[in-house]
């Protein structure tokens, strides 16, 4: 089989944990698997250069910061080979130029547009493991760029799809996706398989294993993820377009706290008041989450909606600047709550899964303050405080209690 | 005028220091030079890399030690365009793959072959300080490959060739090319011009403040070089191929404490003897310096030579184990001496140079143990605990001390 691993920077953060992903590479390379390898800046090695560079220049170039910190994985693969040595398996270590890997022109935030496999199929016919820098490219004017947040498992998607491989596994601290948080749910289960789809609604829920720029590149080149543990053996969670046909209906419930709801009361009856008002919000980069109208008193309408809580203040300011042109009585606005979801692609089939959750969440006092759907998913807003009795109910009621 | 600027190790060795070389570059960028800046690794980051990689196989792979190493220019180059930055410089760095410099294919002390000059000139004609990475190229692999020893200062060379530049400056921590060490010749003065080939003897006689090889390309490619201080605004050194007619005879004076004499005893008085025993120490890479060879007795002759002391347990080994090849009587090994020579072009046109050292010695009781000369050059072995008085007395025999 033709594997692609990804570590992450804490995975090979010191010399003995080096030797813990050389020990794992060294087992599959001995079965025989042919290994290409992407691995992250050690430990904190990103966020010591940032540092070392905004002591120099507190705004420095992106372009110049991308030169910086691409030496931060060219480290860890070089090590990574020496290490393979000792153990006695032949490995060569590329960086983005030497792949090479081909992005957009954008320093900081570059997407991958084209990746060469010539070098590193040669180097895997020689039976050698190609440890590949994570999170690099090299953009048409032959500059370093840096792909940005969870730039180190796109490069790993990107490289399985390039090479077709069988197989794309993440290794991250936790043995996989669970059903819910496992600090907050005391009854979550670790999935063995979720859908693409669930995934990318759980990712932008906070679950937080996995970017969502990898899930939909996965899904659109068909790179089947596998997320574990680097510290155990644990067999993870496989990542797919299909689950078995037995499937639960729910895979997982997720909060989000940083959150917040604006109403904006009393708008006139007319055609074009929420372009005026999303329009506003869009142009100071606000996205706008849950949103919700009603008919207000007086032939007006309101019209409810959550930001991220960091946002709260940036979007009040700007719906009060643009008062004449929205044309409003008054805007309402709530901290302290938070969204709970449910995921799961068989819901799309069957009804009474939302009923299903309002029930759980009935059962324990928990008041919905607004509701959202799509296809795969169910949100609800309630006050903050009650997140973790909510959660719980909630993951029970599609998750009973397993014989343990 | 076009310049390359070289600056190790030393002079970007934090923070405060990077600014002091950014500030130089600000200046001569605004008198309206265009500027080429060669940087080495920051401080002592180049060792801290071969300690992590050794800490992680004593024996690593030179081509993963190359990958390793070239991240510590890097970060250099990328932190001084931040600097440059901020004072209001257009500024870009560049490595070795950007630049690019080929190189021949051996890792860890390769030669340049060629340097691709249009990306450079793109960004001189855009009025930017181009910024590159030193000690490192790139080979016919497409590898990252170093250049050993002084590699910085033979990029820098190299690209002043390449550039057909007006100047080369390599920046140290002494003001220029000395007369001899001042920290043993009390009355060493600092020399405005020296000659390549002057410059060559005294390198290869320890005054060390270029690498031969560097010095060897400058006068291959007649680039004009600049030795000065990176602390002051000091005229320095220039070393170029002729220098003025009213230079003195003698430009420096030089020792070299690492040294031993070995004598070997006794040997036939036939064709090829002194073939056999110098090609034994060659085939270990042992370098015989001074050679002298006597009459000895009963039809037999002797050879006494030089080599390093660091060399003198090998090169008796070596003798010893083909003793019935080579036919001696016997070994004789001295340690504890030391080389004094005088270099200077002019000796070439003027008889009496090295009676005038000899006299110099004598008059203060240091007495010869063996000579040797070259066209501008010549050496004498001597005790070593007398060096220092040898030095002076050399010295002000060939530089009157001046009025202060």
């Amino acid at each position: 089989m033709l594997i692609v691993k990804k570590f992450g920077g804490t995975s090979v953060g010191d010399k003995e944990r080096i030797f813990n992903v050389a020990r794992r590479i060294a087992e599959d390379y001995k079965k025989g698997h042919e290994l290409v390898v992407v691995l992250s800046a050690m430990g904190k090695q990103t966020d010591i250069l940032i540092q070392m560079a905004k002591d120099i220049n507190p705004n420095p170039s992106k372009r110049e910061l991308d030169m910086l910190l691409t030496t931060g994985e060219q480290v860890s693969v070089a090590l990574m080979a020496m290490a393979l040595d000792v153990l006695g398996v032949p490995a060569i270590s590329l960086n983005a130029f030497q792949v090479a890997m081909h992005t957009t022109s954008v320093y900081g935030n570059a997407r991958l547009k084209r990746i060469d496999t010539d070098r590193i199929r040669n180097e895997l016919q020689n039976r050698r493991v190609v440890l590949v820098t994570g999170f690099q490219g090299v953009n048409k004017f032959e500059d370093y760029t840096t792909l940005g947040r969870g730039g180190s498992d796109t490069t790993a998607v990107a490289l399985a799809a390039a090479l077709h491989a069988d197989m794309c596994e993440i290794y991250t601290d936790v043995d996989g996706v669970y059903s819910a948080d496992p600090r907050i749910v005391k009854n979550a289960i670790k999935l063995n398989e979720i859908t693409y789809d669930e995934m990318l609604e759980l990712a932008s829920l906070g679950a937080g294993v996995l970017h969502n720029r990898s899930v939909e590149m996965a899904k659109k080149y068909g790179v089947q993820l596998v997320v574990r543990s680097s510290m155990n053996e644990n067999e993870g969670t496989i990542v797919k377009e299909a689950v078995n046909m037995e499937k639960m209906l729910v895979s997982g419930v997720a909060a989000d706290k940083n959150a917040a709801r604006i109403a904006v009361i009393g708008l006139e009856d007319q055609p074009g008041v929420a372009f005026k008002l999303f329009h506003h919000l869009a142009r100071h980069n606000i996205n706008v989450d849950i949103i919700l109208q009603s008919i207000g008193r007086d032939g007006t309408k309101d019209i409810s909606f959550t930001v991220k809580e960091d946002d709260l203040d940036e979007a009040v300011a700007t719906i009060e600047r643009h008062r004449e042109s929205i044309k409003y009585q008054k805007l309402d606005i709530e901290k302290g709550v938070a969204k709970v979801s449910i995921v799961g692609a068989g819901m799309m089939s069957n009804a009474g899964v939302a009923a299903k959750m309002f029930e759980a969440l009935y059962d324990v006092g928990v008041n919905i303050k607004m509701i959202s759907t799509s296809e795969i998913r169910v949100t609800v807003l309630i006050d903050e405080s009650q997140v973790e009795k909510a959660m719980n109910a909630v993951h029970d009621k599609f998750f009973p209690t397993q014989m343990n």
